[in-house]
C-alpha cells in the first residue's frame, strides 16, 4: 500500500516535471502565447486531465515554469552563486551570454514574459518583478561586499546593463554586446571602489 | 473622374492609418501574438476584406506597426534628432522614460517584438534587428561628434543602458531605473571625452 503510493506519487511527480519540460521548450521556442495548453499536454505527454489537475490555468502554468528557471539555476542570476569565484569576478560574469546550444539566443525569460503579460497587475507580469527585484537586491549586496560607495545605485546599474545585454544578445542573435557591457560594468566598479 | 479616385485613395489611406491605430493600440495593450486579425478589424473598424487587401499576412502588419512606430517618431531614437538640445543632452534624454499616459510603461517595442517571434530568421525578428542596428549607430555617430574615444564601444554601451531601462521600466512599471542609467551614461561619457 506504502509502495503504491509512492508509485503514485512519483507518477504524479513525473508529470509535473514533464510539464514544465515541454512548457519550458515551447515557451522558448515560440512565445508563452503562442503556445496552447493542449500543445503543452501533448508534448509533455500527458492527458489534458493531468495538466489541468497540475495547472488549473495557463497563468499559474507560467509562473511554475518561471519560478523552474530560478530553482533550477537556469537564470544568469546563478553565476551569483559561484564560489570558485571571487565577487567582482562574479558580477563582471553577468555579462557573459549563455551559449544556447542548438537555437538562437533567447532573451531573459522574466522581461520575455513581462512583455508577453503587458497588465503589471496579472500574476505573471507581478511574479517576473519580484524576480527581477530580487536578483537587483543580490547584486546590490555584492556591490557591497566589495566596498563600493553607492551601493544602491550601482548594482542598479550593473543590473540595467545586464538586462540590456540579455535583450540586445536575443535581438541582434549575437553575444558580442555582452563585452561591451563588461568593460563599462569594470570601469563603474573601479571608480566606486577606487 | 479624378476626384473619384482621389477620394477612393483617401479612403483607402484612412482604412490604411486605421488598422495601423488600431493594430498599434491592441499590440501595446495585449501583446502582438495575442491579438488576432480578426480583433485589428473589428477595432479599425475596417472589413476583413479590406485588412487583407492592406495587409495579406500578419506579419507583414506586424513590420508595417513597428516601421510605423519609427517613421512616426514614436520611438526612444527620436530625441537624437531634437534640434533644441546640445549633443550630449541627446544622448542623456534617451534615459528619460517616456510618459506612457493611461496605462502601463511599455518596454521597447523592438524588443518586445523580437521576443514575440524568436526565429531571428522570421521577417518581424530581422526588422527588429535592423531598427535596433540603426539606432546603435545613430549613436555612435552622437558619441563620435563629441570626441569622445572610442565611440564604437561607448555607443554600444549606451545603446545597452537604453534598452535595459526600457525592458526594467516595463517589468517594474516605474520610469525610476532611468536616473542610474542617465548617471552611468554621464560616467562613461565624461571619462571618454576627458
Amino acid at each position: 500500500m506504502v509502495e503504491e503510493q509512492e508509485t503514485a506519487r512519483r507518477r504524479g511527480r513525473g508529470a509535473r516535471e514533464r510539464i514544465l519540460a515541454a512548457a519550458t521548450a515551447l515557451f522558448e521556442a515560440q512565445g508563452i502565447t503562442a503556445t496552447g495548453m493542449e500543445q503543452v499536454a501533448a508534448r509533455a505527454p500527458v492527458s489534458k486531465r493531468t495538466l489541468y489537475l497540475h495547472f488549473p490555468t495557463k497563468d499559474q502554468l507560467v509562473v511554475a515554469y518561471l519560478r523552474h528557471l530560478v530553482e533550477a539555476g537556469h537564470t544568469m542570476e546563478s553565476v551569483l552563486d559561484r564560489q570558485d569565484l571571487p565577487p567582482r569576478q562574479r558580477l563582471l560574469e553577468l555579462f557573459t551570454v549563455p551559449d544556447p546550444g542548438a537555437g538562437p539566443i533567447r532573451g531573459c525569460p522574466f522581461i520575455d514574459a513581462a512583455a508577453e503579460f503587458p497588465d503589471p497587475d496579472s500574476a505573471v507580469h507581478a511574479y517576473t518583478r519580484q524576480q527581477k527585484q530580487r536578483f537587483t537586491e543580490r547584486v546590490i549586496d555584492q556591490v557591497r561586499q566589495l566596498g563600493a560607495a553607492h551601493p544602491a545605485a550601482l548594482g542598479e546599474q550593473l543590473a540595467i546593463l545586464a538586462d540590456g545585454v540579455a535583450s540586445r544578445s536575443m535581438v541582434f542573435n549575437d553575444p558580442a554586446c555582452g563585452k561591451h557591457a563588461r568593460a563599462a560594468a569594470a570601469a563603474l566598479l573601479d571608480a566606486a571602489i577606487a
